[in-house]
């Protein structure tokens, strides 16, 4: 047979089905059509007017269709240099400090492609983003867990996403010569939180320390409702070791134009961007031009701060039914995901999960049984940690609340047909 | 400093300057401004306009804004399992057998992430698609060079590039226990040939007899001049063990859009979608239901009939100052590359070429002279061989013909300068 003699790649090979197949699985099985699917973090509606039409006119544009240079379109570098330079506190050379990648995810995937020997250690914080442990393993890195641990009374009062915090212990005890880098992520998903300038400093600190790179996965950072800080912009020393990773496609709502960049000094960029054009060779030219002018316009049309005001009035508008049910909830510093906690709620003893959802933690219970019974479909974050830290996260579930309002208040409506399985 | 503390990786550390890099730079610094680019394989025109609707109208549509499923919008895979179907004598299947990817390129790392480990060995043919080496590097593979070298008369008379040869004997004894794969690329870039159904067969019948996967790169698939054979479509034990390799990008005229596309078994399929999955996540949504647009449309459209006329035209026309000056030429079976043959050029003898030229093979100096005397940019094609081989082509420059009629006349008219340094 095919599959004997010609093996797959162990890296490929016979993983346990992922969160996002047992739910896109779950929803179409579920009698509550349509699904409410607060899963996924797409958004619901479209980019901005001024981007769509700025997509549309790259495309009658020769030049836009073909391929565009590896390290992306000069007018995108400069309008992501011109758009950062405020925050870093000095103008950001577009040819040398900022590079394009396909999505966040390429880019990261690039920076540890261009960092990580077979063996080198990789720090990274659970909950994670899923992608980062197979973008750490391709190049044959190891990775270190250091745990994240929800707030003590998560399970009954509602507070700050900034009380999920940090086990420095494991943290500190986790460097070592082999340690390469460390991913840190904020606005973070999916907790929301985001990192307070002294947590980001000890970060620092301990990576200045040990000569270890950080990797600031900073895609939501557009989206922070209490103040925001930046790795690189802590120090000259951090900003010589970090690189910041952005997504276009979460700035403007368009995730699937796939259009990431990376920021950083000169003697990491360059090697970065090497692996991006082994890898993509390079991406996508019209939406490149796009998210240019996205960039450029922004702040004249006024799309910053009115991305924040709505994803902020969405988050409100939506966790009004976990304060009626009396569910309580991390409150987000950032981003456009909402942890809450469920373990109020008391699953049915005799309830038919299938032996996929039956041997995963209780949230995935949970997920199922909602998706079943309710018609909304949420994610389970022990998904994002590792099997001996779900403990942590098997009450809660994540909720993308960047969906139109109306499908906001469906998904309230169906979770008020919670009330029945409260315990108090 | 930085650069020592914080060492790249060995996948992008310290390559010798690039062909592309070396050719940009050149035509930078050329006096002969603008230069008449030739060198890179983009087109010089748009894609057709329903194509480019296509694209506006995805563009209003929110889901086609956002994350595509990562193996690729349904119509799309659907789309191409319907164009394909025909050429493959079965109905494919879109779930199983077709995947989308970011542009071909990383279609074919997928494949060799999908199924190369550590010290696996994959068969090339130089001259190759320089991208191949990086990307069987990645995961660990070892490459093992076959070259094909042009006709005997190649610098004397013109004629068709079915006539560069396979070593057999080098390819016979390249297979062993270690061999893994295979890659084949028909039409050719650079050389224009369309492998024949009896070089294929031979080719074929090695790699069921050794048990060795074949990754067909078949992005020029519809353009050829000669009967053109796909390798899965010889027999049904060669299905099972090929991966087509396409790009929309190469048959829409539209290389930066990223979209590329693979075919082949369930069993092979599923990890090279696993892979793609971990690479990128999705590839670019709006521009793939563009692309199943154009599938769904090219054939009532004409435009696969057009477009290989307009191609066969140009090179045609482009060849004829070829014809006029002597130089003998390759002519393309397919794709829209032309190697033509320079031994009768004589370069001045102390001509000032910069050391990173000086110390290259002929063709280097041959692409470097007629940037700078002539304004015109070609590819040297030993860019494209091992430091063993390049002795086979380092007359022969390659010239890509997608390009509007009025650059290629431009060219043409440029070209004519080179009279005065023939030799008879
Ligand atoms: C934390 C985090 N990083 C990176 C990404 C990927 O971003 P992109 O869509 O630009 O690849 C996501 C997407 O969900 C994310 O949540
Ligand atoms: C032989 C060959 N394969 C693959 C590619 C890459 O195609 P894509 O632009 O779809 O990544 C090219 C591009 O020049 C090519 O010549």
């Amino acid at each position: 047979m095919v599959e004997e003699k010609f093996k797959p790649a162990k890296r490929v090979a016979g993983q346990r089905q992922d969160v996002w197949s047992i739910i896109n699985e779950a929803a179409a099985a579920s009698p509550k059509q349509p699904i409410v699917n607060m899963g996924q973090g797409f958004f619901g509606y479209n980019p901005p007017q001024f981007i769509l039409d700025a997509a549309k006119s790259a495309l009658d544009r020769v030049e836009c269709n073909q391929y565009s240079p590896t390290k992306g379109r000069p007018r995108l570098k400069k309008a992501i240099a011109d758009a950062y330079s405020p925050y870093f506190g000095r103008e950001l050379n577009p040819e040398t400090e900022v590079t394009i990648t396909t999505g966040a995810n390429e880019g990261m995937l690039s920076a540890f492609m261009g960092f990580i020997e077979p063996g080198d250690e990789v720090i990274v914080f659970e909950p994670f983003f899923d992608q980062y442990l197979s973008n750490i393993e391709m190049p044959g890195g190891i990775i270190k867990y250091v745990p994240m641990s929800p707030p003590k009374d998560g399970a009954e009062r509602t507070s700050s996403a900034a009380n999920w915090s940090i086990d420095w212990d494991v943290l500190e005890k986790s460097f070592n010569e082999k340690t390469k880098m460390i991913v840190i992520n904020t606005p973070h998903n999916p907790v929301g939180k985001v990192f307070s300038k002294e947590e980001l400093q000890r970060i620092g600190d301990l990576c200045l320390k040990h000569d270890v790179l950080i990797l600031s996965d900073e895609v939501y950072d557009r989206l922070y409702y209490v103040p925001f800080t930046r790795m690189a912009t802590l120090s000259p020393e951090l900003a010589k070791i970090t690189i910041t990773v952005g997504s276009a496609g979460k700035n403007f709502y368009a995730t699937g134009w796939r259009v990431g960049y990376l920021i950083g000094p000169p003697e990491l960029i360059k090697y970065v961007a090497a692996a991006h054009t082994r890898i993509c060779f390079s991406s996508v030219s019209p939406l490149q031009e796009a998210a240019a002018i996205g960039f450029e316009q922004a702040d004249k049309e006024g799309f910053w701060d009115s991305a924040v005001k709505e994803m902020q009035g969405k988050i409100d508008r939506f966790c009004q039914v976990f304060d009626e049910l009396g569910v309580a909830y991390s409150i987000p510093e950032g981003g456009y995901f909402v942890l809450a906690n469920f373990s109020k709620v008391k699953l049915p003893d005799d309830y038919p999960f299938p032996g996929h959802v039956a041997n995963r933690p209780r949230d995935f219970k949970l997920a199922w049984f909602m998706i079943q019974e309710l018609g909304v479909a949420a994610i389970p974050p022990t998904e994002f940690y590792t099997d001996a830290n779900t403990h942590l996260a098997e009450d809660w579930m994540r909720f993308a609340v960047c969906k139109n309002d109306n499908i906001l208040d469906d998904a309230k409506e169906r979770l008020r047909g919670l009330k029945k399985y409260m315990v108090t």
